[in-house]
């Protein structure tokens, strides 16, 4: 019997059967990734319901040299919770330990488990008259253990940050099976190396999150939304810089190419533009208010927009009139990807530069882009004050996808990055490195960052049974940092 | 020739007589602790003036296995900065290193060498309309390095964080002397683990901070001051999480007991007690406007104070009315450590726990001290906001202080710091570890996470050349985390 089959079967005589998945049929979804561009393969999936069934598996597993994959809500954009297709690992899912295990609303945190999901926190958090505030698309799969470990980020990140800014404590089990309890959260802690801020983001390579202590902010009591419309990148964030002076309830500001939304205007039914005029740039600006106290939303806006408008920063601009005209706008910012999908090929990248580096980056980089790669179409959209936008080379009309996918992504990634690398920027602001994207971090990295990297990775998991073949490999051989 | 006399023979002909010290009272103030409390000795310190002097040197120290003290102000409060007594090691001075590389006032960031001292960069930031805002007694020597390593706190904490919520990027040598360009200050980089935040509270062991981008915020425009009277910590933090409630602008809030005030107005000229009455509790507030915007911070405290005063929340509370006035009432908060020294000797402690549990410990723990140690004096002051307080127990009257060192001050540092462990808290929440707490994290660190900082300082600097003999040793011999 191979090492994992007796573990699998130590497993279920230990845990029970509903702490293991051996069914074919059943393990299936979790093996490929959910754009389909990853599939790994195997032969079981162990389920604990509890900190020390965890421990207990990965101690058993360091001992008989299985090899896990950590796994959430499986919604990696870059194939970090894939296993890899040899059948070589065990897939672990947290999904079992889905426990709220203390709110307190006095304190503004809340105690999760890995395997409790995004709307459900939100919708936990929101009943106890508080907000969670982090969102993205993936809010109805993505686990907390999964948000920690990529330190998610997503469109409200102007105010409260990644997932980095909303931790207060984690709770973990290393690759021995050892567990680093860090939920207390202390304010001030300084014993040492900080390894709650090395677990974020690590994508479960030295350690499987079991539970996080989350901040939690006041409740949205009010929000007004706008829709801009201007000439330049440069433009959007001379605005931005303006209301932050202003305003501190800012809680998105997205821009958007008149190009991108035609494309949603074009394949997206029950859409329409918010504005009569068209325009190079569009901006979605949201903000909030959460404690009774300062300007309404409504006024902030109005008044920051005539300000825009009489100085001619800005060319037009709308402000939604009820929430219902709300959620249009926002579906407009929503559709985006799905619009460009439906129009044709297109290589997408999720970069990030410094805030003032951006607009520029945007128009240089596309330009570059499209005359590199004759016939393409280079847009970017997203979070403009976080410096994240995504970058994407769409296809000359009528390119077959399969030849374009084949011949083409590599090419225009690769040009891409070295781009961004040029601005000090960076190839993954908010989906990590998991699978996708490790060839590319190790031609850019710098030689201190990357032998850091394994350096830790060694330190850690100097076997690599802990996600083997994401973020980081040890192969070529460590070099010390 | 020893292996440091060689290195400091080729940093001298490498680098000048400005890069290294070698007469004796030149260096005899940086082998001692401000406190007085370590003495060390070093045969020379090297003072690069570039972040390429250090890597050379650091590199060439690597290859001839000489180990380095990084040092800046050397204000440690637990002897992190001061060499081992053996002279075995050189202090590697980063003082020189002085320059601010760049301001945007737009982009409200500075990036400032290691040398850089904490006042110059307050002063710096001042003239651009700007605030840096982290402050703390030893602003006048204490520098960006040091403050960096150590994740420094102080008065300031409530609205902008620790050192760790500042730094948006760094620039280190690794004790191989490759450089980390960590600066570029990304706000999303999902590039792996976050070297950076690795680096934060490192206290040089595993790396040395050359230089860091930091955050400013807005100068402040007004601010108001007040002092109130209380009954217990249960009070004061209730009334902070109402202030809390109402505004975003509470800039500091410290406690401190009817005792302390009492031993200030003692023992301190020219100080007065602001109320009238006696309590056996008093909070100190300053909140603040920055914007033009909001509520003025006086009305924030009047209103605030009236309501509280009426529900019996408090007894009494005076706003200073006006800049002396505040200036009077922050005088005594500032004098406590003083007023404490003058009245008899003292074991201190800087401690952490749960905002939330907080109150009752000050208490508990305080009434537990006295009882276990009959004739001592428990104290707790400090900031109350970020959960962590200065405690600290006095000597029965008449104790000679040097008995009372020797003989009482580990037993009650032991009792307290089990206390606070069992509390769910840090035995240092903002002094760090230095040598002063090795041996106590090591008595009472969760297993797990003392063979996660073995093994992460082996993977950095496993000869033990940076720093040797603070926050982490390799023996007892590291086990895989």
């Amino acid at each position: 019997m191979s090492a994992q089959d007796q573990l699998v079967t130590w497993a279920l005589e230990r845990f029970g059967p509903r702490a293991v998945v051996t069914d074919r049929d059943a393990i299936d979804p979790w093996v490929h990734d959910w754009r389909g561009r990853y599939h790994g393969a195997a032969p079981a999936i162990l389920q604990p319901d509890s900190t020390e069934a965890v421990s207990a598996m990965v101690a058993r597993a360091a001992a008989a040299d299985v090899a896990l994959v950590p796994q959430g809500g499986n919604t990696s954009m870059v194939g970090g919770a894939t296993p890899p297709a040899d059948g070589s690992t065990l897939i672990l899912s947290l999904r079992r330990m889905n426990r709220i295990r203390a709110l307190s609303s006095d304190d503004n945190l809340v105690t999760a488990e890995a395997g409790v999901i995004l709307q459900t926190l939100q919708e936990t958090a929101a009943a106890r008259k508080r907000r969670f505030p982090l969102d993205l698309g993936a809010r109805g799969s993505a686990t907390v253990g999964g948000l920690v470990s990529t330190n998610a980020g997503g469109t409200q990140v102007l105010r409260f940050g990644t997932m980095r800014g909303l931790v207060a404590g984690i709770e973990a089990v290393l690759p021995d099976g050892s567990v680093h309890d860090g939920l207390s959260p202390l304010k001030k802690d300084n014993r040492g190396y900080d390894l709650n801020q090395l677990l974020i983001g690590a994508e479960g390579t030295i350690g499987v999150v079991t539970a996080a202590n989350l901040r939690l902010v006041p409740a949205i009591e009010s929000r007004a939304v706008a829709w801009v419309g201007l000439d330049s990148p440069m433009a959007a964030l001379d605005l931005l810089r303006r209301m932050e002076a202003r305003s501190t309830m800012i809680e998105s500001f997205e821009i958007i190419p008149g190009d991108s939304l035609s494309l949603v205007l074009k394949h997206i039914p029950d859409t329409r533009a918010p504005l009569a005029s068209e325009h190079a740039w569009h901006v979605l600006i949201e903000v909030v208010r959460t404690d009774g106290r300062g300007q309404e939303p409504q006024a902030v806006l109005e008044e920051s927009l005539a300000d825009a408008l009489e100085t001619g920063l800005i060319t037009d601009a709308a402000l939604a009139q009820n929430e219902g005209q709300a959620d249009d706008f926002w579906k407009l910012r929503h559709s985006l990807s799905e619009a460009e999908r439906a129009s044709g090929p297109a290589v997408q990248h999720d970069i990030s530069v410094p805030v003032s580096a951006m607009p520029r980056f945007m128009l240089d980089a596309a330009a570059a882009a499209e005359a590199k790669f004759p016939g393409t179409r280079a847009t970017a959209f997203g979070h403009l004050g976080d410096g994240n936008v995504h970058f994407h080379v769409r296809a000359a009309e009528g390119t077959d996808a399969e030849r374009f996918y084949a011949d083409e992504a590599e090419p225009i990634s690769r040009f891409v990055n070295d781009l961004v690398t040029a601005a000090d920027g960076s190839i993954s602001a908010e989906h990590g490195i998991g699978q996708m994207k490790l060839e590319e971090l190790e031609r850019l990295g710098q030689p201190a960052r990357l032998a850091a990297l394994r350096a830790i990775k060694a330190a850690f998991d100097p076997h690599e049974r802990f996600n083997p073949g994401k973020l980081v490999t040890l192969a070529p051989k460590p070099r010390r940092p």
